[in-house]
């Protein structure tokens, strides 16, 4: 038996570029660290006491719905809520416009196995969330850079010769946490419908606003424009993605895409083929918890939580990290980026940062360019106020010995 | 916006035969419909007793591990009883050979994806599982017959030039029931070391067998070959699917692999970007329900109730459809299979059944090759035994009034 696996797979390895970061943060679980490094919500703020009685309650009641077999395209009292629910956010949709999936990275792999072809060229903000980079990389496409400013991504400037595709994060964006304003959404949806270009909008984060007025979403605004068109009846060119990870719980694995039934039919294929369904427990938790009205109290409390950590962090690096850096201001999400002085290297910065127990994450996987050498993307969300003043105390003092 | 989505995604399409038959099945819905086509587990014999205090449990005390994100491997403590319970099934197993996924329609995708390349030949029996075509057709691959008697796979006779992968159900197969000889078993495992095959083992229903003898599986057996051979220490040739969707839940989403660290390694990587992780609240209560020794019970109640359902289904069919057809004697699982007359064409006749309220799979569809139009896959599984006999007895007056 001399079967080579190593030849067999060798290229498709290529695509996971940050694993020596990883694994410095792998390692980085000793306790006392403190990790700024996160991507995922306040384990405390879990609503597990209404959870537990919304399980046991599913389990023993609704059997069939919780725990056999069930449809691809999701659980169908859940997608008719949520058909609800984006209808009065100003983002048309019916129930066979709701597809349930586990997770948005899910969404984004199945939509680029429909969608993608080898050789596409998909326009990403640059920086932008790594995940997406990996489930398209996957289907062999190229990726063309949108630069970022404090206002979003630089829409007006972006070249979308031989592009059908944007990923777009435009609400408190991974990793940047900056929200694209609102003149450029007009303008990018403007853009979509003059050159044929597909929108990809993911938002997991858009309800966790903690500040400032919200902002239509790129579906609306695309709903907006083509009744303006005078296109009622075609379908949309905004895929939109969402998910309960960040206002209910990841290990449930829950997201929803909404996208025209042209759209919907080809990714229900691709889900079969893929897991045959989304975890029915998990579907009929969401929808009890959605139907019993308890999510807008949640969320609530989420944002309270994080404003006060996202205010905490503001202030700590005010304090802390040399004068005259970037950092972004968020209104709502998780994280929140910082720009350090040119000659700082943050990749080379972490394993020093990882001994002095905080840790965090570099910026530059998240580019598609060499840029980012000099960023790093931080967590307010899953630390409390006293600790992410103590980290940020500690990451001014290793930077500022660099400088 | 024109954008052509048809035109986006079409080659995409072709690999969905069957949603003639589909449709025709989802039509059948209606109530006093007797469906022997149903591919699912006895949703009364979930033990939602057991399920419902064990997820009001976890989710309450264990929070981070049932709510949080988690890795992409699998629940750690679940790998790691999972691998104890695979070597003292002869498959000798370390944490690190066990992925957790979310069900073995995702292995199957994920094993696709790392192992296939396009224009590649894999072997599948024939008939076999759908979903299994279904997954390696998206990633371009050709298929070679291995044809099926009584004894399982003809083996002796399979083909295996410029093959790299057989696909082998051997166990109570999906669709026909069938199960392998141990001499084949055996015959098999030398050819697949003498020819560097590689074997995709999909194992769902091993533990369901209500009769007869256990076998070893094709994983235990090539294990003790690359001792004879004193080749251990090098990687297996057998990657092992199994599942917990026959014996506790499907609703849970909840297999696994169990496969060399070669093949470990670029499966995690491949999961990551597909869905990031398995439901978390899922393994830790499939942990919580193996933890407390409550599996053995509960399997052994599903297997008293398929017995006993099998035996209606044999003796009925003895008695209601034409004499000497061929038809399946499996001694576990879900299924059995059944060979009319040649001039029966089942696709033809199933419109015609669910009028009269009752209604089967037809087997073309399972089949790589032309053959089969005479032949159905019907389930003991999830009816009971009065209903199996009337059905079967619909069943025979709808066939003799054919012959």
């Amino acid at each position: 038996m001399t079967i080579d696996w190593n030849q067999r797979y060798a290229q498709r390895l290529e695509w996971m570029t940050t694993s020596a970061i990883r694994d410095i943060l792998k390692c980085a679980q000793a306790p006392g660290l403190i990790s700024l490094a996160g991507g995922w919500p306040e384990a405390e703020l879990f609503p597990t006491r209404q959870l537990a009685e919304i399980a046991q309650d599913v389990i023993t009641n609704m059997p069939r719905e919780s725990l056999q077999y069930g449809l691809t395209d999701g659980f169908p009292p859940l997608r008719a809520l949520l058909a609800e629910q984006m209808s009065a956010q100003g983002i048309p949709a019916e129930m066979g416009n709701i597809i349930i999936t586990s997770g948005t990275q899910q969404s984004l792999d199945l939509l680029g196995r429909i969608l993608l072809d080898e050789d596409d060229t998909v326009l990403v903000e640059n920086p932008t969330f790594l995940g997406a980079l990996q489930s398209f990389k996957a289907y062999g496409v190229a990726f063309r850079a949108v630069n970022m400013d404090d206002d979003g991504a630089d829409v007006a400037r972006l070249d979308p010769t031989d592009c059908k595709y944007y990923y777009a994060l435009p609400t408190f964006q991974n990793p940047t946490g900056v929200t694209m304003s609102l003149a450029r959404r007009k303008q990018l949806i403007q853009r979509s419908f003059d050159q044929d270009l597909v929108i990809i909008e993911d938002d997991p984060y858009g309800s966790l606003r903690f500040e400032g007025d919200p902002l239509p979403t790129l579906a609306a605004l695309a709903s907006q424009e083509a009744v303006s068109r005078g296109l009622t009846g075609k379908p949309s060119n905004v895929v939109y993605c969402s998910s309960f990870s960040k206002t209910l719980a990841p290990g449930l694995r829950l997201s929803w895409v909404v996208c025209p039934k042209e759209v919907a039919e080809p990714l229900v294929m691709a889900k079969q083929g893929t897991d045959l369904h989304t975890n029915a427990l998990s579907q009929v938790i969401a929808y009890e918890f959605l139907r019993r009205g308890w999510l807008p109290e949640q969320i609530a409390r989420i944002r309270e939580t994080y404003r006060v950590r996202r205010q905490a962090m503001l202030e700590a690096i005010e304090e802390y990290l040399p004068q005259g850096i970037y950092f972004s201001r968020p209104q709502g999400g998780l994280f929140l980026w910082v720009e350090l002085p040119p000659e700082i290297d943050t990749v080379a910065l972490l394993p020093e940062a990882v001994e002095q127990q905080v840790a965090f994450v570099p910026g530059s996987p998240f580019y598609i360019t060499a840029d980012g050498k000099n960023t790093m993307r931080l967590t307010f969300a899953s630390v409390r106020p006293e600790l992410i003043r103590e980290g940020i105390r500690r990451l001014g003092e290793i930077i500022k010995r660099h400088l």
